[in-house]
């Protein structure tokens, strides 16, 4: 941590400051500048609250030096988490990149679910998604059909030996979900449902965060930090775009950068979005392949039986058709990539 | 509705579309321009889901006119809601703004409490507020005394007669609250976790909303109607800064054109957080002096016995005398707004 | 300057850093922590590229400690700037806040901004403004009468003694408006056009900056360093409001919290624009009155004879009479404060 | 055009709208709805001011329809621009993506400039970019060698061939530029430098816009139709990020999606920066691929002889043994994209 006084800071602010660092275990040392004066404090940061010496008189700014995030940091633990399911699916590390795909919300009509389950399984998805309770931002949209959706997930899963991705809203539904479900998700406005993100460290399922709307990457791995930290390590990231000041072509602005960034900062798997992340159809496939080739462990997208009578996300869904026509694109990267993986490693392995 | 299609659409794509909305009864009228056909809907828009008419074929944009909001707007309810509590003390309309302070969290010392609730009766100020739940973005960042702050809570109401506000999390959470507090808030990072919206519609206390940090005023407005239209109409919401792309002298943009955006807009109570919209506690006086003056019912701030040692916002919080000399400047202003809107009424009536 | 090593920086790439620093003319100051290792670096920053040292290998990140603006700080510059016109008209420091008003483009009608200025001039606005050269979006909109505007302004000066406030879009347009203009205005789109603002700094009329729509503060003060650094001391700032992902209900966010901000960091007189700020005629006077309490020394905004005909922003633009009742506002509040100021300052003088 | 009425506005208020279309020549319908009326205007748009409209009284809101972009829109002009230099190099439609690639700016050692220009030729890249004339936030900041740094560029592209990519930062100085650049830049932050935009479409060399900090895409298209308008169609785009709420770990979010949204809407060549996109060199590789992936019509980077001593950048510049490294993988893959095109087209006779 790095503490700067103000320009005008007296002595005796200055010895309260170090006093203080002293009183909570840590080292201090006191740099005079030319113009201002700075003092480093050597320790462990994360027992410590930077607001507190920011609001002892003559401090101008403190800054962090250590990420307040421990155990999803790259730092404390080097080697990537590769989540392994009971049916010997895997994601993360150097794995294959997988696909995640479905209606957004589970409707009515099993057949309509079971028809795009049925394409999935035919395209090698592993990953059967769907939403059975679903946030929406107006009161007035459809909520979803609560546990008769999870219901027909299950028995899609039944059917076709997919593994079942829908999201949790509410630390009430876990162990209902928990019944039907192999991957519970947090949706993009619950990311920092502290409650509830506390509650899916206590499941051993493992759970994919989305990426709030206007979470910075610090915050979404905090977000990771909460469920780990409370006992379950099977934590997905999935970047879905972030808010910023043009919406007119595109919902969100898809950051694919994260997925880079997260692979450097982090041994989680992170996954991407496009459907969300653009809110566009015609997008998905560019997007899905720019994520893919940008390193991204899997991709998550919306396909609908009948995307025009969708209760919702119509637009940026694929009907059944056209999601074959973009699995074949990306099956075809994804199969590139794991080419090069291995024949990277073929070459590190003989250097 | 507005449907605007694309250049090359077919008279069959128009035709589906037209189809479409007489099939949803609704009424179309087609309009043809030199570039450019447009459809026109009419009827009411919140029964028809516009991203199903994106999703046809042939279409470009969709543009709603009427917002999905409805019992928070003031087109369906023109009076200006005040809110009424059991002592008297009212929010809302034309009503004299009011003052909510106190710490950012209860902590172990009820002493320290106890001293601020006393000087903000002695200052006026109606509500006394403190985390006893606390979202942290770290999950190593004190989470809140839980039952026992809101022990402690109740029992400063006992000794000064301050109606309490302080924050929900979680649903589970909602009857525990309920036989503490006057006002249940829900937090910033919370403003869309509709499950607690809903339950917090079926309560008979106000409940006060703060603005998600990167929350459009639409989605502000629909996270109210969320509660309204479970049932509570006692609303009160809360600007408190939006996140930018600077951030290094102020934590977040406090909006403070939301405070008459809103009051046009709806009719529901608004309020101004300056504590948290800057995260500086030379701010609060500038910045709560400029949302009073722009209409704001009322402001939020926190004020600690002892701020270099809170758990937590120290920064942004005033030890207490800061606050009784910022609250004297805050109590005048008051009166005076309070004086020319009685002597505009007055002119008002005699014209 | 704070340089924080990777966590498995070796000993030499260490050592090249400090050569890096000593090489410079600085002295540095290892810290060895129990994860990471940091490097405190003393001296003046302004010589030294932090991109560099970031470049360096090892180096994780870089945290420069010093402002790189020194002319506006008042660190360097502790005394308010209070510019004098001729007329003896003043802005800046305690001086009382002024107002600049007029239309956003002069138009063929010079009838129409005569009747502007003589109202201005009725209800105490020492300023006139409006635009000869206008910056557009779109190549089709209306581009600015050029010289005759300027010509326009100049014969309005003549009449009424006010000032006139004017922008500049390009340097080889500098001498001209030398000719005409008491005030050159950058705009906003402009703020980081450097050529522009290096020429600016050579002349000897005051130049007023519009804040970028999404300028930081920092970037802000480093605009006003460039005309300060290169010879002229009398800039004025303007906070005209930034862009945010929510544009429905007002143009711009306008962070009011940037006055008290820059009065606190810098010397340079600080006004705000809430015509452009908001884009919303009725939100002038609520905005208006919270940037004048919050500290602004002045406010421009626009004021149109006919604004349902005017050739640029008609919908934020004020008529005659709404600008005088406006005004009304604003001359009461302007009063008050002056009074308190005063008054403070007496105070202050007899502690 | 579609205006939305206030739902109290009268019968005066309305006919005073649909009286303003009809005398500017355009048709108007309108529409009672069960709470507002709406009016639908028809005719060329891009001749009325929808802010004069939004000012009459009784006017809520007004919508535009048609892009006020014309020349640059895909509606107006379907086919792909590609622009083909003197030397046969090609740039747009379906042509191989092209590299830029060079030094920040260029310094005072033409050895380093002249080994990156080799360096660059054995790799196949066809253009060299370097600044001369350098924007720079600070005033303190290397501002570039002017002159001479033209001439430097202009002996290395005698010695290999490249064409030369250089910055133009004011009116002033284009015909300096045309004699030595075979492609004249406008950066970011003069992305709306209208008069700069309206010289450059007078002269015939090709013109590369980088999309400014914050400017929405239609924002970004309207200053190419500046560049257009004004008689030089030969422009090319350039996304280079945007900024946002998280800085942390890239400087800026690279909006990889404005390339498959600017080639659907636009026929105009866009290519990507990923230098300054992210800010970091490690984010280079990846962040290359994902825009050749989705389509860019190049890329452009930085690579500097010795980037632990750059005057500007280095921290997101490459040294020439780390160039050469991601060139290979930027080829292989140009060289896949290449051959599925063709292979795309092939199928496309033959169906």
């Amino acid at each position: 941590m790095i503490i700067v006084m103000e320009q005008n800071a007296t002595k005796e602010q200055m010895d309260r400051v170090t006093k203080y660092i002293k009183d909570h275990g840590m080292k201090s040392y006191v740099h005079k500048g030319d113009l201002l004066n700075v003092i480093a404090v050597i320790g462990n940061e994360i027992n410590i609250n930077p607001e507190n010496i920011a609001a002892l008189d003559g401090v101008n700014t403190v800054k962090k030096i250590q990420e307040p995030y421990k155990l999803v940091s790259r730092i404390t633990h080097p080697e990537d988490t590769v989540i392994t399911f009971p049916n010997g699916v895997k994601i993360g590390g150097d794995e294959k990149p997988v696909l995640m795909v479905g209606p957004c919300s589970v409707e009515k009509d099993y057949e309509g679910l079971i028809k795009v389950a049925r394409a999935a399984k035919e395209m090698g998805c592993p990953f059967l998604r769907g939403g059975a309770f679903k946030p929406r931002t107006s009161p007035y949209d459809f909520q979803g059909l609560e546990e008769k959706g999870l219901q027909y997930l299950a028995q899609a899963r039944e059917e076709t030996g997919l593994l079942v991705v829908t999201e949790v809203m509410d630390t009430m539904d876990i162990s209902l979900l928990c019944k039907y479900a192999d991957v519970l998700q947090v949706g993009a406005r619950n990311m920092q449902n502290f409650k509830l993100l506390k509650a899916l460290g206590r499941i051993n399922k493992p759970v994919m965060i989305k990426r709030g709307p206007a979470a910075t990457i610090k915050e979404f791995l905090l977000a990771a930090e909460y469920v780990v930290s409370n006992g379950n390590p099977n934590v997905i990231l999935c970047e879905r775009g972030v808010k910023s000041f043009d919406s007119q072509f595109s919902r969100n602005v898809l950051d694919i950068a994260a997925v880079p960034i997260i692979r450097k900062v982090s041994h989680l798997p992170i996954i991407v979005d496009p459907s969300h992340g653009t809110g566009k159809r015609y997008l998905i496939e560019p997007m899905g392949k720019a994520a893919l080739i940008a390193g991204a462990h899997g991709l998550m997208f919306e396909v609908h039986h009948d995307p025009d009578n969708a209760m919702c996300d119509g637009a940026q869904s694929l009907n059944i058709e056209q999601f074959k026509q973009v699995t074949r694109v990306f099956n075809k990267l994804i199969g590139r990539i794991d080419y090069d993986n291995k024949n990277n490693k073929n070459n590190k392995k003989n250097d």
